[in-house]
C-alpha cells in the first residue's frame, strides 16, 4: 500500500493568513468621482473589522480562536497524492491535490464564509445577505451562519433555484432563508419582475438584491457578504496554500507547476499566494489559473478598470474583464461564469507572475471524468477545468520525460452538479468559442473609465 | 480551539477484519429442503473467495494490500468528538462518532464494495451484478469496479431511479450501467412489466433481476454482489469499528454506549462487532442498533427462519423479520426499508448481547436538523435514525448528571437526499406506527418453516 495522504494534525492548523497585499501593489478601487475608495465609504455594505482586512498591508493577520474552532470541523485538509491519475495518465509526474470537497458544503467556500460569518458577529451584526448563482457559496454561508447563530439570507439566481433544488434545501437545512431572485422583497427585484414575469434572473439582478436588503435594513444590524473576488477573501482562502507548504515540506516535496480553477479567483489564489511570495523571492515555479475557453477573462479580455457587477452598484475595480454587461454562455461551472476576476489575480497576470490558461468544455468533462475513475472522488466541474490542464501537463511531462511536481487545487465535488456529468454523457456539452467582437465591446464598454497603472511587486 | 478530530495515518489502518463467527454460534442457513446449504451451492450466484469468507470460522482475516491500497482513498476515516452536539444539548456525555461520510460515494458502503469487487476480480469475473434502491450501494459498487477495472450493471428500482437521478448519473460517472428495474432485459423483469407495464418497481424484483443476470451470463465470468445482511459483508465492515477502538485508545477513552442506525445490519455492526468481543470477554458495554418505528424488524418482529428476497430466491435465513412479503412504509431512509435483518445482528440481539431501539420520524428528523447545525454534515436519513438515540441517550446523561461516553456511526451525508428534508420542512414526514396485525402475518407467513435454535456465544 502506497500512502496517498499526507496529513497535518488540528494542531498544526496555519495560525495567520497570508496577506499578499504586504507584497504587491494594487490599483486602487475607485468610487463614482475617479478617486479611491475610502474604507467609511463601504461601512453600510460590510462590517468595519472586514473593510480594515481588506485594506491592510500587514503580512500576517491572526486567524481569531474562534474561526479555527470551526475551520477544524474539516481542515486541515488532506493533500493527497494523486496515484491512480498518475498511473492511469503513465506520467513520470508526481501530481499532489489539495482536497477541499471535505468541507461541509463539499468545497472550499467555507474558508472565507467562516471568518466572514464570525467577524460580523463580532462587529455585532445580526444579520447576513448575499446572493448566489449555482449555490456553493449560498450554502456555504448558510453552514457559517448556523455556526455562529447568525440570520443568513440567500437571493439565488431563479434558473438556479428551480434547477438545483437541493441546494436551497442545503441552505434551508443550515437555517438560512433561500428565495428565488428576482423577488418581490426588494426594489430592484421588483423592478426585474416588472419588466420580465418569467426572467431566468442574473447573478447582477441577486447581487443589487442582496446589497438592497442590507444597506436599507432600518437597524443596521444587517451585512452584505461576498465570496469571491475581494482581498479578503482571498486571504481567507491563504489557509489552502499554506497547509499544502506545511503538507509538501513533510515529504521533501515542492510544486514545479501550481494550478487551479478560476472564476472569481479565491480557491486558485488561496492555493497559489503563499507560492506567490515565494516566487517573489527568487524560487521558480510555474502558476497556472485555468477558466473556460467560453469566459476568457483572463486570456483574452483587457486589464481595465470595470465593474464587479452588472448594475454598476460596486466601485471600479482593476481587473481583466469582459465588460459587466458580458453574459456568460451557459456551460456548466457556474463559479466560472463570471465577466471580471479578482484584482490580486488580474495584477499577477498583468506582471507575468501567473500564466492563465483557457480550456474547452470537451476536454474538461473528459478530465472529470478520468480523475472520478482514478482518485474516486466526482469533481465539481469547475474542478474539472484545473484537471484538464493537469492532463495536459502530465502528458507534456512524460513525452518531455521529465519528473515534475503538479501541484492543483480540487476545489469542490459535484455531488450537486451531477446534472453536468449527464449532460456530458448525453453529448450535449458543446463549446462556445468567443467572438472577437465580444472583446471589442467589453473594451468600448470600459473606455471611458480610467486606465490601471502596470505595477510592479515591491 | 479543542481538537474535533482523533486521526490515524495510513499505516495505521487495520491490516485485518474481526471475524466474529470465531466468537458467537449462527444458526446455518437452510436449503429448499431444510438442510443446511453448502458452499458450492451459491457457486453461481458469488465467487468461491468470497463463499469461503462468508462460512470461515477464523477470527482475523487478512486484508489483501490491493484492497488496502483502495481504502485509502479514504480511510482510516476522522473519529470525532462531537464537541458542538454536546454543547448544543448542553450534556454531560461525551460523543464520539466515526465519520463514514468521506469516502467518494459519501457513506460506510464502499468498505465492503471495494473488497467484494477486489475478491471477484482476483477469481477471474469481469462482470457484477446487484440491484439497488436508494442508490448508496449501486453507487458504491460502480465506484469500487471502476478501481479494479470491472464491470458493473446495476437494477436500480423504478421509482427510485426516476426520482433520485443524482445516484445514476454518480454510477455513470464511475462507468457502471444502470437500468431501471423492473427492465427489459430479465426474465423476471419482463414478467414484471407484463404484468403491470408502470410498476413501480421493488426491491424484491430487483434482486431477481440481478441475480437471473448473473447466474445466466453463458461466460460463467459474471457474479452478483450483496450490499449488506450477509455474514462477510458485516466483517469488511469491521475496519470502522477496529479503527474507531484504536482512536478511542489513543485518547484514553472506552465507550459506555454504541449506537448506529440498522437497515440490513451492515453499518452497525461494522462499528459494534469488535466491541461485542469485548463485551463477551467481560466488559461492559451497551449496544443499540436503531431502526424505524415504522419497520421495526428487531424491536417487534420474530426470530424465525425467513427468506431473505420476496422472490425466496435466498436460502432460509435465522433472522428477525417481518416476513418476505412485508412492504414498509415510504420513510424517507431507502437503507432502512428492508423486511429482515442480518443474522448475525439477529443472534446477538436474541442473545441480548444488543439492545434494539425503534425512533420516529418527527424525532429522527429533528435530531438530523440539530446535527447538522451543530457538528456541520447534513446526515443522511439513515443516519438521523442514530442521532435520534444518541441525542436520547446524551440528555438521559444530562438528568442523570452521568459523564457518559457515547460512540456512534455517522454512516453517510444526505447531499443526494436532501428531498427527505424538504419533506420534514414542509411537515410531510408522517410516522406510521406498525398495526399488530402485520406482526401476526409475519409470524403466519414464516410459520411453516424450521424454528431457530436460542445459541449461546462460544
Amino acid at each position: 500500500m502506497e500512502q496517498r495522504k499526507i496529513l497535518l494534525r488540528e494542531d498544526e492548523i496555519p495560525r495567520q493568513w497570508y496577506n499578499i497585499l504586504a507584497d504587491i501593489n494594487l490599483n486602487p478601487p475607485l468610487g463614482p468621482d475617479g478617486k479611491p475608495v475610502r474604507p467609511e465609504m463601504l461601512a453600510p455594505v460590510f462590517p468595519m473589522n472586514l473593510i480594515e482586512q481588506e485594506v491592510s498591508t500587514q503580512r500576517w493577520i491572526d486567524i481569531p480562536e474562534e474561526v479555527l474552532g470551526v475551520l477544524n470541523i474539516w481542515r486541515p485538509s488532506p493533500l493527497v497524492r494523486a496515484l491512480s491519475l498518475e498511473k492511469a495518465l503513465g506520467t513520470p509526474a508526481r501530481i499532489y491535490y489539495k482536497n477541499e470537497s471535505v468541507s461541509p458544503p463539499g468545497s472550499h467556500k467555507p474558508n472565507t464564509a467562516v471568518p466572514q460569518a464570525y467577524y460580523n458577529k463580532v462587529f455585532g451584526i445580526k444579520r447576513i445577505t448575499t446572493e448566489t448563482g449555482a449555490g456553493q457559496w449560498g450554502s456555504a454561508l448558510a453552514f457559517a451562519c448556523s455556526q455562529y447563530g447568525i440570520e443568513c439570507k440567500v437571493f439565488m439566481v431563479r434558473i438556479s433555484f428551480d434547477q438545483k433544488p437541493y441546494r436551497k434545501s442545503m441552505m434551508a437545512t443550515w437555517g438560512a432563508n433561500c428565495v428565488a431572485s428576482p423577488s418581490s422583497e426588494t426594489r430592484a427585484g421588483r423592478a426585474a419582475l416588472e419588466k420580465d414575469p418569467n426572467t431566468p434572473g442574473s447573478l447582477g439582478i441577486a447581487i443589487s438584491e442582496a446589497i438592497e436588503a442590507a444597506v436599507t435594513d432600518e437597524s443596521g444590524q444587517t451585512r452584505y457578504a461576498l465570496g469571491s473576488v475581494l482581498n479578503h477573501v482571498l486571504m481567507h482562502q491563504t489557509i489552502i496554500g499554506l497547509e499544502a507548504k506545511k503538507q509538501m515540506e513533510k515529504i521533501g516535496e515542492y510544486p514545479d507547476i501550481i494550478i487551479g480553477c478560476a472564476g472569481g479567483g479565491s480557491n486558485f489564489a488561496g492555493l497559489a499566494l503563499p507560492f506567490v511570495y515565494d516566487k517573489i523571492h527568487g524560487k521558480q515555479v510555474a502558476i497556472y489559473p485555468v477558466e473556460p475557453a467560453a469566459c476568457p477573462t483572463m486570456t483574452k479580455a483587457p486589464f481595465v478598470y470595470d465593474h464587479g457587477d452588472t448594475a454598476k452598484y460596486t466601485p471600479l475595480l482593476a481587473m481583466h474583464s469582459l465588460g459587466h454587461a458580458f453574459v456568460p454562455p451557459p456551460i456548466h461551472a457556474g463559479g466560472l461564469r463570471y465577466h471580471g476576476m479578482a484584482p490580486i489575480v488580474s495584477q499577477l497576470i498583468d506582471e507575468g507572475i501567473m500564466e492563465p490558461k483557457a480550456v474547452r468544455q470537451e476536454q474538461v468533462f473528459k478530465a472529470g471524468v478520468l480523475a472520478a475513475r482514478s482518485e474516486g472522488i466526482i469533481p465539481a466541474p469547475e474542478t474539472n477545468h484545473a484537471l484538464a490542464t493537469v492532463v495536459d501537463e502530465a502528458l507534456k511531462a512524460k513525452q518531455e520525460g521529465k519528473e515534475k511536481v503538479i501541484l492543483f487545487n480540487w476545489s469542490g465535488h459535484g455531488l450537486i452538479d451531477m446534472a453536468a456529468y449527464d449532460n456530458y454523457f448525453a453529448g450535449k456539452i458543446k463549446d462556445v468559442e468567443l467572438a472577437e467582437a465580444e472583446i471589442e465591446k467589453a473594451e468600448a464598454e470600459c473606455a471611458g473609465y480610467p486606465k490601471p497603472t502596470h505595477l510592479k511587486h515591491k
